[in-house]
C-alpha cells in the first residue's frame, strides 16, 4: 500500500495503472474510518484490480457553524485499517494541495438539496459535488463506492455523474447495521445507555412502515404519522425530520409508488442519528 | 470517419480506443467550420493517434438576447471539411441528447468572466464551462485544442481544467490571419469594402503597441490610449473595448510586466471584430 499526497503523483500512478489495463475502484472518505467504510473497501476490493481510497476532510462542505477543526482525525489508525482491507493507494492530500488558491470554478447542485439533511446545510452539497469532481479527475475510477446510510449524498452524486457524463459507475452499498438493526455510526458511542436501548426503534419503525406499505398503505402522510408515533411513544428522541421522497430525484410524492425513500433524523441527548430505507412499489 | 450522435456510443468508441492505447486529440466546435477550426484539427492530427471533433451549438452559452436559432449551421459542409482534415470521429449530439432534462448540477465560473467580452455576456462562460465539463467526460482526450482568437475562453478553460484537475492538456493555438494580418473570422465577409481595407489596422495597432512596449513603455493606460488613437484615426470603427489584463488570470494590471493580454473588440457597420495579442515582459 502506498500513501500519496500530491495530485500529480496520484495522476501519474493512475496513468500507469490504466496503461496496464487495470480497473480502478475508488472509495472517497473523510477519514476516521469505521465499519461502513471498510465494507465499501471490501466491495471495491472484490470488484477491481486496484483499490484507491482518499482521506480528505473537505472544508468546502462544512458550513460556517459546523466545526471543521474538531472533525475527528486519526491517520495512523486509518492507514492500518486500509492496509488490512488490501487497499493499494491512499490519496491523502493537504487542504493546500486541493485548494492552492481560490478556485475559478465550482459545481453548483440545483436539485435534490433542499430536502432531508440538505435543508439545514445550505451549500453543503455544492462542496461535496465540487470536491468529488476534483477527486474523480484525480483518481479516474471505473467504479466509486458510497454508503446508502447517507442516501441523499448518493442521490446527489448519481445526479452529478449522470448529468456531467462522468465515465464512472456509482455503486451504492447497503447500510451496515448492528445485530439489533441500529445503523452503524461513529456517533452511536455518544448514546446514553437507555438511549442505546431505544435506538433500534428507528430501524424497526422503518421496517414496520415497509410492512404496512406492502399490506396496501399508499399515503406518504399516513406512513410518516405511523413512524412518528412509534418513535415518540418508544423513545425519548426528538424528531428532526421524517420524510418520504421519490428516489433518486428526491421529489415530493403524493402516493407511494415507483422507487422512494423513507428517511429520518432524530436527536438523542448527545447524538443526532439518521437512517433510511428505499422501497419500490410497481403496480399496474 | 464516423459520425456519432449519442453519448453512450461515443464513450464506447473512446473506451475501445483507450484499451488499444491510442492517444486522443479533441477539438470542440459549434460547427460552421472555418480556417481557424481547420488549423486546430491539423494540429490535433499531428499530435494524436485519434482526432475527435464535436459539433454542438450549446444553448446554455447563449444569452436571452442572443439569437441561438439564427446561429449558422451547415453539417454537410462541416462533414466534408472534417473528412479532409482526416478527423476520425465527429461527435454530433442533439440538444435533447446533451440536455435530456434540467441538469441537477452546473459549473459556475467565478473568475476571469467579468472582463473583455464576458462583461456583456453574463452566464456565457458558465454555459461554456458546463458543456465542456460534459464533453470532456464524453471524449476523454489527452489534449484539447482551442484558438487564441477567443483568448478569454482559453483563459476560462485553463482555469476549469487546472482547478478541477481534468487529466487533459489544453493546447492554445495561434490566431490564423489573412496575409494583411486581419484575424480570420466568419464575420469578415460582413465588412463593407472600405471597412475591409481598414480592418488590418486592428492587428497593426497591436503590433505597434508591442513595439512601444519593447521600447520601454510600461503604462497600460498609455498603451490603450495609443491603440485607441490609431484605430480612431485610421478607421470608421467604433471601439467597444480595448483592455489589458494579466494572462491567464485576467486581473487588472497597473504596470506591464509578466504575461499579459492586450485585447480589443470594435464595431464596424455590420460586424463586430475581436483581436488580441499576448506578451511577456520579464525584467529583473
Amino acid at each position: 500500500m502506498r500513501v500519496i499526497t500530491t495530485i500529480e503523483e496520484m495522476q501519474n500512478a493512475i496513468l500507469h495503472a490504466k496503461k496496464e489495463g487495470l480497473s480502478i475502484g475508488y472509495v472517497p472518505t473523510m477519514g476516521f474510518l469505521h465499519e461502513g467504510h471498510l465494507t465499501l473497501m471490501e466491495k471495491a476490493r472484490e470488484e477491481n484490480d486496484l483499490v484507491v481510497i482518499s482521506i480528505f476532510v473537505n472544508p468546502l462542505q462544512f458550513g460556517p457553524t459546523e466545526d471543521l477543526s474538531s472533525y475527528p482525525r486519526d491517520f495512523g489508525r486509518d492507514k492500518e485499517l486500509a492496509q488490512k482491507q488490501k487497499v493499494d493507494y491512499i490519496f491523502f492530500p493537504s487542504v493546500e494541495e486541493m485548494y492552492p488558491r481560490p478556485s475559478s470554478v465550482t459545481v453548483t447542485v440545483k436539485e435534490r438539496t433542499n430536502v432531508l439533511c440538505g435543508k439545514s446545510r445550505p451549500g453543503h452539497f455544492d462542496g461535496v459535488a465540487t470536491v468529488l469532481t476534483k477527486l474523480f479527475h484525480v483518481v479516474q475510477p471505473e467504479k466509486a463506492y458510497f454508503g446508502m446510510k447517507d442516501a441523499q449524498q448518493v442521490a446527489v452524486v448519481e445526479g452529478l455523474v449522470t448529468d456531467f457524463h462522468f465515465p464512472i459507475e456509482i455503486i451504492p452499498v447497503e447500510t451496515v447495521r448492528e445485530k439489533d438493526g441500529l445503523a452503524k455510526s461513529s456517533r452511536n458511542v455518544k448514546l446514553l445507555t437507555k438511549e442505546r436501548e431505544q435506538a433500534p426503534i428507528l430501524y424497526q419503525s422503518l421496517l414496520r412502515a415497509k410492512e404496512i406499505i406492502i399490506e396496501g398503505e399508499r399515503s406518504p402522510q399516513k406512513v410518516i404519522s405511523f413512524i412518528t408515533e412509534m418513535i415518540t411513544e418508544k423513545t425519548n428522541a426528538q424528531i428532526d425530520y421524517i420524510e418520504i421522497y421519490s428516489y433518486p430525484m428526491l421529489k415530493e410524492v403524493t402516493e407511494l409508488k415507483g422507487k422512494f425513500i423513507i428517511a429520518m433524523a432524530v436527536k438523542f441527548s448527545k447524538a443526532r442519528l439518521i437512517d433510511n430505507i428505499i422501497l419500490e412499489i410497481n403496480e399496474k
